[in-house]
């Protein structure tokens, strides 16, 4: 059995995940689920390539990762994502029970697991979700710095 | 051409779409996307179904408009919901820029477009969504009754 995947290792992946979304003409965002230490999904942000308004790294990966376990239901499982997650992608870690969320840049736009919102901690909904912010920020915030300033030259 | 689609026409259909759901045991919510005066698609929900987090009506509703559309963004589509979206669903009307939602009844548990949060407006945020509230309430709240109550029998 491979290693316990660490924050920093699942990160590493995602942010690959995002450079590979930008290479294509999406938005960079990358995202990985980790269940029982390891790696069970991993997306791209996809919106372009799919013309889906859904089709959002953490989505996409939330998706992938239920249909490896066969239930809706992510108990335990942590999100990694490059990017502060927006009220849709927040929204979907609770609706998929998810343990935790660690992000690297903030959303200063739509951030919603703490900068503008914080849907993760609110003792009025059924469920919260653990929050790990600023892991590799700096590299998730160039690669998004990089892929806006080639896009309006 | 068919005639213009009232809010009231459309509901009834998201109804239909919610006792479908119902009947084969997922939580009754239907949902419809009207573009142009015309339904252009329509779900319900199928999370149990899919064992899918993410497979509530209005993001399948949502994801089915922009196939038919060809993009992301469903400019000027309506969404009529029979229940209040929870914030993922909130957060994916933003993402989909739909300029308005109507929903039948309230959602205390996690209502987003103005019983726990209104998602859809936000003058933070890069798109606001027009609400109506109370279309056919009692109807999408009697369904909801009757399937909760046989479920915990």
């Amino acid at each position: 059995m491979p290693a316990f995947v660490s924050d920093a290792d699942a990160m590493a992946l995602a942010l690959e995940q995002a450079r590979a979304a930008g290479a294509r003409g999406d938005v960079p965002v990358g995202a990985v689920v980790v269940h029982d230490g390891q790696i069970i999904a991993q997306a791209g942000n996809e919106r372009e390539l799919r013309h889906d308004p859904t089709a959002h790294a953490e989505v996409l990966a939330l998706q992938a990762a239920a249909e490896v376990l066969g239930t809706w239901r992510l108990t335990g499982a942590t999100l990694v994502v490059t990017l502060e997650p927006c009220p849709m992608c927040a929204g979907a870690l609770l609706a998929a029970r998810v343990q935790r969320v660690v992000f690297g840049a903030a959303n200063t736009e739509n951030g919603s697991c703490g900068t503008l919102y914080n849907l993760c901690v609110d003792p009025r909904l059924n469920h919260e979700v653990e929050v790990v912010h600023g892991v590799e920020a700096a590299a998730s915030t160039a690669l998004l710095g990089e892929f806006f300033a080639t896009r309006r030259l």
